[in-house]
């Protein structure tokens, strides 16, 4: 059954992210397959859309093994720390059904050894919210928005702040929302200049392009994955 | 020929807008047919979608009885003036290039009596435009909203104003904007709660509904047809 | 966790509708945040989407603070009246499989005060239905007009009625009637003039620009949310 | 280049339906190749979708022997006769922009020996129009009606006559319309039960579909081809 | 709650097809009411899309009175036969799964009191399944054919048999099948002129279709809803 | 300019099949980078999309060592000459319109040495035309069919013939043909087993399949790109 | 209820492969019926998306007759045994959830007597491992590539290789993924040339057309359907 | 006219970009207003999607005052130089008639004061082209990549690189390739981890996203615009 999974271990050394396993769709044995790759690696592994369920058809070695938290659907294997330096990355929410995305998003950064900053619930239906950080979020050299609906809140955060605005559209809404796909579509025909989107509820791809914009500034080698450290 | 054409000359009567002409995919002959109809019975009327190869393709005589207005495409058969009260109406733009449909509303309103207040180029992507006219919009009983691309002027404007919120997405962009269906759902699943819309630059439409909201106020009768007094 | 909640409670005051609470996707402990929020400001809150399972997973003390409808999906917090007045709206409905978008309208125009009458099951397939109540429809400032499938209601109703006629699809029907996006596109070219429409099963959206239009008539003081007295 | 062109001549006998030439993207060249198997055969033909520049750009000869119609953007080769009887067929529009469509129907039921009745301009905004013919529309066999935007004409005619309504939606309007889309899945979820549709645009198909119909009754050979009597 | 109904019960004297109801989405209150409606007026009713689950969640004495066939998930209530005379209507079903949907165009058929004859899994995939049949096939004034997936045997009936062609596109196919759509859009641009179209698995519809058709022949009135005698 | 273009000139001995020049969009200054590079090289070179106006604007000198061929759009650069032996593709097409795509499959497979018979304009309405070539086609190791509309035509050839069936849909039709996107999605939902599709038009690429079919069944060198002999 | 299945038996004297029974929305008494068609006519059988609820409801004696793959959700009745020869086909996955879709194809080749190469999750993210396998590859007459996603394998597969490029695109992914359709798109479009595709999904659909290549090379009979030699 | 336009001149001040002007769709004289607003602030402009017939339409002065580029429909308004700097940008197109974007791309990084590296026609179909340049383009901290059709080389260079990968895709190609839209899918669930994209044809966007990276890594101030120095 290995023989089902090639993991790009060599990933980190070529781009500076570690391979991490999308777990939707994998039967238990293949989640087990690529765990015992990291292991046998030597490296720490992140997990995503492992949900609650998913997580518990694990056998419990592994589950012990990992880091878990339902909310973001991630699991962390092998020993890590929460990164200690101040947050470069801001993670703005329109609404509080965004959160399990941006937490997503906060969880792959951490991970990969950057804080962040979560400002949530300032959809701009009430403008006052996010006007207030505006300040704030002008420091951040990356913003990550997560917002679904309309997408609103990537054209006004975008027209606000001078720093790289990632967009990361959600599947929250019915109708007209279509899944998600006119959030993603107001980012991507943003009216405010230079906003980049990733798909519809990937915190994780935005948490990564995250770190190429951080790692592309030649700062302090703070965005790297931590190594296993098996007890 | 003219059977081809039933007016709804009742129409003023029974719900207080009067028929107009759409003229996109009309023949001269059938849009002379519909005068023909208004100038028998004695009426004035509202030509929509008129461009100026549609207009040059009238007789003579028709065109010289039409207030014609190349940039909203509408023409105004018969003998009317120009609304003299207060507007009641506001009209606000995302950008230059929805003023034709911006003007199409404004145009269908003066036709009814209604005076209406452009405010021009204010989408989001530079906020203060929009946030210097909040409080000016605020007294409106109607405010109707133009915009393209993301359409995230409408919740923004929906959040600020107590007003009714007459969104008019529009086909301004290109790619993702999927010639204003982009803009249509954002306004569909706007974040600002009782925004209502109507179809991808319908500036007429939106006229047409801010009459029915100001007659049902019961004020005066401003929001009548003209009489045609035909010289 | 209370972070995760950023109530807009001046938004009463901004553009006279209360911050409600869609609850989809939310989980009880969001849930009860924003109730606790409510509370703790001394205001009223209405839910939305509340379906029978998400208002079960509710503590009992908040469940028992809750007036719920299970029908609208709809629950109310805090003390509040039925509105005793005339009905200033109607919410017609096509079919009985619209009657619970059609219930949360009726149910969001009452938790502001408002009245309505519902008149039910007159799609247009049997004409008479919808044409027996014509002159009644008409002396109402708002009609919301609820319809699935094709949608024809609306302009049946657009071109009998001078009110401000504001149109609700539902996702009734299948195949071809695509989730309710064909009675939604049919809302948006209705052949009649000035229809205007909200997204897909949006009855509490409907109500708030129902709100917007009753309050933009400058009438008694009636659309406005109950100050909660707690016991 | 006649090897490009495989008539299916024995159709009429097969199906009681001549194959008729569809013109659009056909070269001269190709129209002429048909055109003289036709000849060849002895047999007339009907063509369609040939546009003014399709027709003008046929030989002389070819165009003296064929009877074209613009509006209608059909022609007919051979000698033909109008029928004479009376009309069993009944074409309704809903819009003026709605007749070239209805009288391509009009034409193909002619070819094929059966008269028709025009009621143009009946769209359900002033649902009057449509009323006054009902009880005369009862009498007809069949009922074809032509109509964009909405479509809301097809559920208002199938929920008052009994005979057989053949939906045409056309592509008439803008926006939301999606080029008649939106009127065919009108078509296709119209609440009236029985009513049946053909492709946007196709006046041909309806025709054929209503010849089908007559022809099933068993009555007299009305609704055959003419022979070609070439002189 | 019976306000929430209101049945059409002229519906038959009207247009000849009696109402039925469409139970998908109906509470078991409502379909209760509906059949109320039913015993009080002393009609016979004919139930759709009332799957298993459904006529399970109804009164024991409603299920008692109701004649139930779980294959087309539908229920005729009230006194009726099976019709005793020859088929005029054939219903040809390209695969095996397309049988369900076949089979509610046979229950509405018989309810009506027209015998259908069924010929089953005949795509064109083993085309000499279908052609075993043209022969027979060519003398039914209506032929319904039900397909899913690419819908090919559309065209193919429709170029053999001069009867009414009505084609019934199946929800039966993955992928690019998208529900049906594809099939459906096979039908609306046969190559075979005059095939009309109902919904995706609207076995109801093109049953309603069919009776159109045999009525407007003329013939016996074989086709009405039986009258119920209530023992 | 030239660096603009980037030939993959080994392409052929890498898999058989040399680059060829995609025209549309490109300027006369790109395509004739291309050409001075293939001549540099010393190769042929096959250019698609070339439209008359294309063809038109490069130089004299470039139009005088070109083979172009309007109907089908392609045009050959360098020496070559017809294949002679026999046949081993059919290009089948279901109409006339179908032609242009037919013959850039025939064009490119004859570039590469191959001969194909045509056999056009047999769509399943007149089922007889296609099943008197269903021996002849039995016979063909590949059979390219060419359809658009429903693409009925690619399951009744698929459910006909064992040898490889490449379906090439086309964009002939309109409305819910969608731009031949119907007729892709019958190719790809094909009740025959083991049919093969590539995109709309693209008779180009179904030759270039064709042509590697051919090579994998190891015969003799008869697909090769002729080498450039310049005169 | 037999009359229900008409088994197309001679499908594979006709065309090369038997037919195969589609178990998704088929009751267990219809899969019963096609399996005793086959049993009566002393022929083996492919079942596929027989998933293990479907296996689970077939009666003992059926299920202990076929040999089940919960996998690749597919079963085969009667005696057979896998292929012995060396492989001529190639499955290339992207990733590890393509691998369902990757078996299918495979045991359907080994069912119609042709074994297959399975290289697994070679996405194109870590290029280092397609291009590894990129010579072993260019052996193999057909090359089937599984993926979903962005479908990228397809055009860097096609580009590498001579032989017949299959692609299959999954449906693995979310959001703008569409269920597979962004694969599909990918392969329709692939800048390498002569890159075929088949349905979402189906990896029998490739395993047939890899049969239909492998029997035009004129080798050896080696796809052939096992005789059923019951025991 | 000039109330028509309402330029964002603060805009570089608080985000670093100053407006610029999107023509497409604007007259001649919205044009001129907005290059005098930039005059008379005494700034430079960037005007985009200006096509040469645009272009041609302005007055003589303001043409002169304009650096115009016919490729990428970019003009400059007012004195600037081109950027002597090492580039710190990497453009990479898949094929030649992608250019025009990545030129739109180019100019504007220019005219912000940053160079860039053009690396073009290296599509994915020949493999060896991009990854003759994965060294160098592993140094840049940004790669923009423009691709039409499968957008495959999206994910080949996000696994090669680390850097910041912007994803522009284009319009190229025909069928399926849905004017960009599979393209732009295949870049939102590309397989290779923290790829970001912004809209079709979109070479601006993707130039703004760049400068917000570079701006962000707080290297000297490269990335301003150029002061006017009106002669």
């Amino acid at each position: 059954m290995s023989d089902d999974v090639a993991l790009d271990l060599e990933r980190q050394a070529r781009i500076g992210l570690s391979e991490s396993i999308y777990c939707a769709g994998k039967t238990p044995q293949q989640i087990a397959a690529a765990l015992t790759g990291a292991r046998d690696a030597g490296t720490t592994m992140l997990l995503t859309r492992l949900d609650t369920a998913g997580y518990g058809a694990l056998a419990a070695d592994w589950r012990a093994a990992i880091d878990y938290d339902p909310a973001s659907r991630t699991g962390i294997y092998g020993a890590w720390t929460q990164p200690a330096g101040p947050a470069r990355v801001a993670v703005v929410t329109a609404g509080t059904t965004d959160l399990p995305v941006a937490r997503e998003a906060a969880r792959t950064l951490a991970y990969h050894g950057q804080a962040s900053r979560e400002i949530a619930d300032v959809g701009v239906a009430g403008l006052w919210r996010i006007l207030e950080h505006a300040e704030a979020l002008g420091a951040f050299p990356v913003v990550i928005v997560v917002a679904g609906m309309d997408g609103a809140l990537f054209s006004v955060v975008g027209g606000l702040v001078g720093g790289v605005v990632i967009a990361v559209p959600t599947s929250v809404g019915y109708g007209a929302a279509h899944g998600g796909q006119t959030a993603l579509n107001s980012a991507l025909v943003s009216c405010a200049p230079g906003v980049v989107t990733v798909n519809i509820d990937n915190g994780y791809g935005a948490a990564c392009a995250a770190i190429r914009v951080l790692r592309a500034t030649g700062g302090p080698h703070s965005s790297t994955t931590p190594d296993l450290i098996r007890g």
